[in-house]
């Protein structure tokens, strides 16, 4: 008998799903959300957003350009670059689309689940160390971050022609921008926009522009296409809508496991896991109910509070006596107060998805 | 037989078309341009722009309020508003969709041939008078006009629910703005924004705001549907396309006589007479090209030159000895030396139609 089962086939022990396809071109994947495990996201996990074709860029030629409102327009090498002054930054990137697959109706734009956000080490020069050498001048009121990717956008009013992928942030969120060719100890890879990204603490990932090639210190709000028709919302501003673009992120938890739909043990314990954000504020709690949003009682947060990174988390579950299907809740909140809403703020289109999701699991 | 020849029916020499209607609701209805054979153009005659259905505006309860970055806010009645020092001003106005019916391939929107312009005599208060007693806050960039018409309008990104219509003007601007209640010495009709409606010399006429009823100072530009989606277009700043509000009106002239395909007797004088009007600069001359643009030969300005107004020209033609069919053109020049292109730019989608465009007539 022992003979006949070793001659059987066998694959041993699944290895963990590495990334989802959404779409192969442009390259658009996102990280299994339920293999969360560890705080910082392997680079091969990390979710991957692009808009055009991952560009090539030959390292001979490429610099990055400083120019517009600037005293002294300048350019550097990626060797210059990394003889300037080195910082590594911890920063968790979310899609301003993450979790777009739970809008009803079904929203228009790549369906991401929940694992359109990660969470790396990066490592680069602040872009104010390069603003300062090119001396922004007075007038001067937003920087924009442009890539070298490009391409011919759908949604209306489209530009006429190709553009590159282009976002601006205003002066006063320079200090929360680094330029990273580095990204968890290893150089850039190059869907996460190799030689050099800008990684912009707090904001969606939009703002954090991959294949960066040029800066421009803008006197006027930056009214590109990724800032008024994609990536923008109507904000009512004394009773009349005006078009705004999508910044910060927003308050929020998620639960990675038990996944959507799972089968759980009744009358045992369950460890409830996943990872929750804010944007520019400070995470302050994360509360669970399981019993559909009727009591909410605190998760307990995992290792120390990291500014503009996820916080992982867990919640031990008594899992119902008798079973049945459970739904499941996890809310933020933030030290100003700050609470995840229950229900969808459908001003933000297809974007901003922070509302708290139902899960529903099995009780057996 | 003059018994006879009495008897018979007749109508008598026809009148003059008043108007021809583009759109029942909301109301769009153009100037028969070929009609043109004064400066000022009567109020019946007007062309009529509107977005959204005429508001029915109750004068008892109306008032015009003004608010936003001011000192102290302010709202006027219509009799308060008529106390205040009245101006009279000739202006033009010109719907930045005139001459649409001439791009090739069609654009989308209303329909309009070339008589989306017209020229009358609006008095009223000017806009800096109510603004001196609000007071207009230091911080302060623009001014938002915003009428009482409201809808929901259809080109995407659109906004959620009804909006107001609404256009701004920076606080440069204030000086060229009546806030207008007679259009040509009588109470401004229903369908040209009574009980009062904004007048902004120079700029095309989605800047005259009708039905007018708020009046915001703002600290930011006015990124709101009119500003955004319509009335918008891209343009290039530094390599990347931003969107720009439609605003000055172009140089630029018309013919009227002789109408499109018009047949006129060869080897005798023809008058040609048209309009041509400038934005914010000043008209120096109109030439005409009766050989297809191969010659231009400088056309008569009539009356005096009035800023913020068309001036009506004429041309004497000497029609060709042979029969045939013959392109005309008109082209305008203004001080700075800025002339009407040859081509249509394409940057401005459907609005500022402003190239030169060839009359074709025929000669018998």
């Amino acid at each position: 008998m022992a003979d006949q089962t070793t001659k059987l086939p066998s694959f041993g022990p699944p290895g963990p799903v590495r990334q989802i396809l959404r779409q192969r071109e442009p390259l658009n994947s996102e990280f299994p959300f339920a293999e969360l495990s560890q705080f910082i996201t392997p680079s091969d996990q990390f979710y991957v957003r692009s808009h055009f074709p991952t560009p090539s860029v030959d390292l001979k030629s490429w610099r990055l350009s400083i120019e517009g409102a600037v005293r002294k327009p300048v350019s550097f090498s990626l060797d210059e670059l990394k003889q300037l002054p080195a910082q590594t930054r911890m920063v968790t990137l979310e899609c301003a689309g993450n979790a777009r697959m739970y809008l009803m109706p079904k929203a228009a734009g790549v369906q991401w689940d929940l694992g359109a956000v990660s969470n790396a080490e990066w490592t680069g020069v602040i872009l104010s160390e390069l603003l300062d050498r090119a001396g922004v001048r007075a007038e001067a009121v937003e920087i924009i971050l442009e890539g070298a990717d490009e391409g011919t956008p759908d949604e209306p009013p489209k530009p006429p022609g190709k553009i590159r992928y282009a976002r601006s942030i205003p002066l006063s969120k320079v200090p929360d921008v680094l330029l990273a060719y580095e990204m968890n100890g290893e150089p850039l890879p190059a869907s996460h926009g190799a030689p050099l990204r800008a990684v912009v603490g707090g904001w969606f990932g939009m703002a954090s522009v991959k294949w960066l090639s040029r800066i421009v210190a803008a006197t006027q709000p930056f009214l590109g296409y990724f800032q008024t028709t994609d990536y923008a919302y109507w904000q009512d501003d004394a009773g009349q809508p005006v078009r705004v673009p999508i910044t910060e992120m927003k308050t929020k938890a998620q639960i990675a496991r038990p996944a959507p739909g799972e089968i759980i043990a009744r009358n045992s314990h369950y460890r409830i896991v996943g990872a929750a954000w804010s944007g520019d504020s400070d995470l302050s709690k994360v509360e669970i109910s399981t019993d559909a949003g009727a009591h909410f009682t605190e998760a307990k947060l995992l290792g120390p509070a990291v500014r503009h990174a996820w916080r992982l988390w867990e919640f031990d579950w008594q899992t119902p006596i008798s079973p049945g299907p459970v739904t499941l809740f996890a809310r933020a909140r933030d030290a100003k107060g700050a609470t995840q809403p229950m229900a969808r703020d459908p001003k933000y289109g297809t974007y901003v998805i922070f509302h708290v999701l139902p899960m529903e699991v099995i009780v057996e």
